[in-house]
């Protein structure tokens, strides 16, 4: 009974073609899994018997020429999937882009070809270009678990990556997305690293450059960890989400757009590792200007004012260090042919005052209305990050771009360029005098007489996040007082706005930990020296 | 409308009780997420709006004074979970241990007291005792999620933990588990670092040194990534998962036994770290030796002989490394008062000649009753690793103990205390001269004329898994030639024994790109310089 299947084999012969299977049948289950395919088949499925799989091993799925990896959970339960089925998570029944009961056929993965170089990696050897592209490509096409994206992740970490592995990187991450081509000498865009609530820049300096005639197609993120994103922030005026006709459509007639970025597939691979980069908190240097630069060089900029904020709570806390990784971003910006300005600026608080996405629209308008309500270092922040990208223009003189900026925003020009952009993106119903505020209130009050010497960005955020931000638009934290202010016992330091009192009830937790304020005496105020 | 909520707040208030949740029930959902808790939350469920959380964020869920972290995935179909209810994937649903429907709490989660620890190993830093019992800790408490884990396992990769750092991390792997007490000051273990395919010698040197009158209470894990655990093979002839007391009976009344250690919590973090080492591939020296001899110190082991085989394809694959190694378990042995005897061992190929349960209990049991057809390589083995541990007797010279344990085994003494063992576990049917084996057999043969050099062990054992090991017992791979036999075209090298077609083809394939075979001339032959 055994002989039937006997054949003689040697490595001479040539491959025997795959084993097709034919009995399983794709079926979504709607779990979001957030970036990482994951595959549910029955424990008892007959075809491939669950168990011959190893759990969490993961599984290739084949179906019309397309073909996806997954990482398997096993189920015991036939109203997630029958024994017949494959179910899918939503990211990759996304991905494999196929109806609902459509066959497919699963088998074991084969290792992604660029694990021998992340095992290089992980042994602390240097890779070369050619490694790079292998990984970024692999993780582009979600071929990385995510047990393998936190190790790449942290074998890459502080300075494993010397500046030609970083170029490389960047490169690598360019190459595996999509990349647009507007078609013009000067197309200019503004970035911060992050860290810094409030710090909505770019709603007023788009409208700004966009208002001189530059080409400026802003395609921003959603808040991750933040309680705002400028996408999130947009959302409240207008519409964010475009297809990518109509955006570019857009920009051709108003030089500009305030755009969500997510749909355009820039940099795929940076999207995917940013999901394991952020549980864990990481954002080393060589990460940083990977993401960045990928990112911005896709959207085809060819000048970028990169803003770097220091403070004793942003993401950068010393000169030094704000120094060095300015260097890093020009040594990789120039190989790869971006024109690049570092403004260093003040990190050591929030900018504006509002933070949340409905707050911070609000400091935007009042801004661009030259309301006498507008927060002052918002202001000043953006007329000089403006003034720098106007500098780009070759005829503007080095020095003038400040007072240039100033005239567009004073004259209500970026206002009436904003209002086009609104307009054209799709705009929402906003009472800019009467913005929708989360119904729910704590005023957190100051129990000492001094003056506001430090104020912890990090707690800040938190604080409104746990009271809901970004994701209930109306809620967050406006600040009542900022540094350098004299208090006394029971003045408002800032509001909390929340819609539920379960998220109340968080950010209250939070504030009795900690405000996030220091009072205290002028001398203990830490100092700056950036610019100005 | 606002001002409801209002009050005062600042850092010295005392901390406001958290707010407790009480409309949310507990569903267990049938998906085995392989030692990470997942919890699964509506997308609609309007007690904590599923999106306040961050999809993939950690959140703490507590019930009757029990709390566990999950990794939260999103749902959008109430068959899965409803809006009323929170989801737990099988582990979390049986750390909490409530009842379906009992109601619990969730909440966003702090990160583990840890992490800091965790991110300072990151940075390159040493750690001191303290960190290692944090980390170890938190990891044992299911607080740290598979992207964490990850992050720890690569951190502590290759040589960046010393060996100071490897013991604090054994110590604490140790201390974060249940540790056994067998009130005997000589207790005897033995252990391979594995890798080596077929190398089933513990299920014959336990009932040797048992025989010898020596305290063997030997417990064992399944497969992860082989074709055959110990357990595996020992549940081909009995029982393997026993509850606690009856283990601790049959070691009493016959000094031995041959079980499965999974349910026993010895050294609780190891089984959590090897869920992310296993799929990188990582198994770095610090990382072995700790998870090693934390298992045997928390099973009681007073006395450890450890087998390091060397080869081409054994996970040692030179002597200095295996020097090493050696020297680094002995320095963390010694400093957790374990004697322990390192033996370096032949590892250029499989030992014995069947792989896969059935086909090495078969093996195994050759050699017990002197069956003319037991492999000599598995004889020879298991009598120099008994010798070793025959040896530790204060009563035995050095040098005497080979010669012991081959009387012991010729004159069938450990064959009676093998039967008594299997007795005491419960015994299963297993016919030793017609053992039940894969229906479906592929014989794969030799295609050129010469001696056989090389027998790849990676490939073998993944031939052996493609077949159907260890899950389906009577399958896997029949070796008919070893090193150094003599080869014609055609003659069969092994046979594949598997049960299922796709299975047989899974296996076919893999044949068909190599069988793992050199064939070449004697002076091609790799050599190992082993004592013997």
């Amino acid at each position: 009974m055994s002989n039937a299947a006997d054949q003689g084999l040697s490595p001479a012969d040539p491959p025997v073609k795959p084993a097709v299977a034919t009995s399983l049948a794709v079926r979504r289950v709607a779990i979001d899994t957030y970036h990482e395919n994951v595959v549910y088949l029955h424990r008892d499925c007959n075809v491939y018997r669950a168990e011959g799989f190893q759990a969490l091993s993961k599984v290739e799925v084949r179906s019309n020429g397309r073909r996806i990896l997954a990482t398997l959970n096993v189920v015991d339960d036939p109203a997630i999937v029958a024994c017949h089925e494959l179910g899918l998570s939503e990211d990759a029944f996304l991905q494999l882009d196929v109806q609902n009961g459509h066959t497919v056929s699963v088998s074991q993965a084969e290792a992604p070809a660029s694990i021998d170089a992340l095992h290089r990696k992980i042994d602390g050897e240097r890779l070369g270009r050619r490694d790079f592209h292998a990984i970024v490509r692999d993780i582009a096409d979600h071929r990385y678990s995510k047990i393998e994206l936190s190790a790449f992740v942290v074998a890459t970490n502080r300075n494993e990556l010397d500046r030609e592995e970083v170029y490389f990187l960047t490169e690598a991450m360019v190459a595996a997305g999509r990349k647009f081509d507007w078609h013009d000498s000067l197309v200019v865009d503004k970035h911060c690293i992050g860290g810094i609530p409030g710090n909505r820049t770019s709603m007023l300096v788009v409208p700004i450059v966009a208002a001189h005639g530059m080409l400026c197609p802003k395609t921003s993120s959603r808040a991750i960890t933040s309680p705002a994103g400028t996408a999130d922030t947009m959302e409240v005026l207008a519409n964010v989400e475009l297809p990518f006709e109509k955006l570019t459509k857009i920009v051709r007639e108003h030089h500009a757009c305030l755009a969500w970025g997510g749909a355009a597939h820039l940099s795929p691979a940076d999207d995917v590792l940013i999901s394991v980069e952020r549980p864990l908190s990481l954002d080393s240097p060589g990460q940083m200007v990977a993401s960045i630069l990928s990112k911005k060089i896709s959207a085809g900029s060819s000048h970028l004012v990169l803003d770097i904020p220091i403070g004793p709570t942003a993401k950068v806390r010393s000169m030094p260090d704000a120094q060095r990784l300015r260097r890093l971003f020009e040594y990789v910006a120039k190989r790869m042919r971006l024109s690049l300005d570092v403004v260093i600026t003040d990190g050591r608080q929030p900018v504006g005052n509002g933070i949340g996405p409905v707050l911070e629209a609000r400091d935007v308008m009042r801004v661009l209305e030259n309301d006498p309500r507008a927060p002052v270092d918002l202001r000043q922040k953006c007329l000089r990050l403006a003034g720098r990208l106007i500098e780009c223009s070759p005829d503007v003189r080095g020095g003038d771009g400040f007072a240039i900026a100033r005239d567009i925003l004073d004259s209500g020009r970026a206002l009436d360029k904003m209002n086009a952009i609104i307009d054209a993106q799709g705009r929402k119903p906003f009472k800019h005098n009467d913005p929708q505020l989360g119904r729910l209130t704590l005023e957190v009050r100051a129990a000492a007489q001094g003056l506001v010497i430090g104020i912890d960005n990090l707690q800040v955020a938190r604080v409104a996040r746990l009271a809901g931000a970004p994701k209930v638009i109306g809620t967050g934290v406006d600040l009542f007082r900022k540094l350098g202010d004299a208090v006394a016992p029971g003045d408002i330091l800032y509001r909390i706005h929340a819609e539920y009192p379960s998220d109340l009830d968080f950010a209250r937790q939070a504030c009795a930990r900690s405000t996030g304020y220091t009072i205290g005496n002028a001398e203990d105020m830490p100092q700056v020296f950036v610019e100005f």
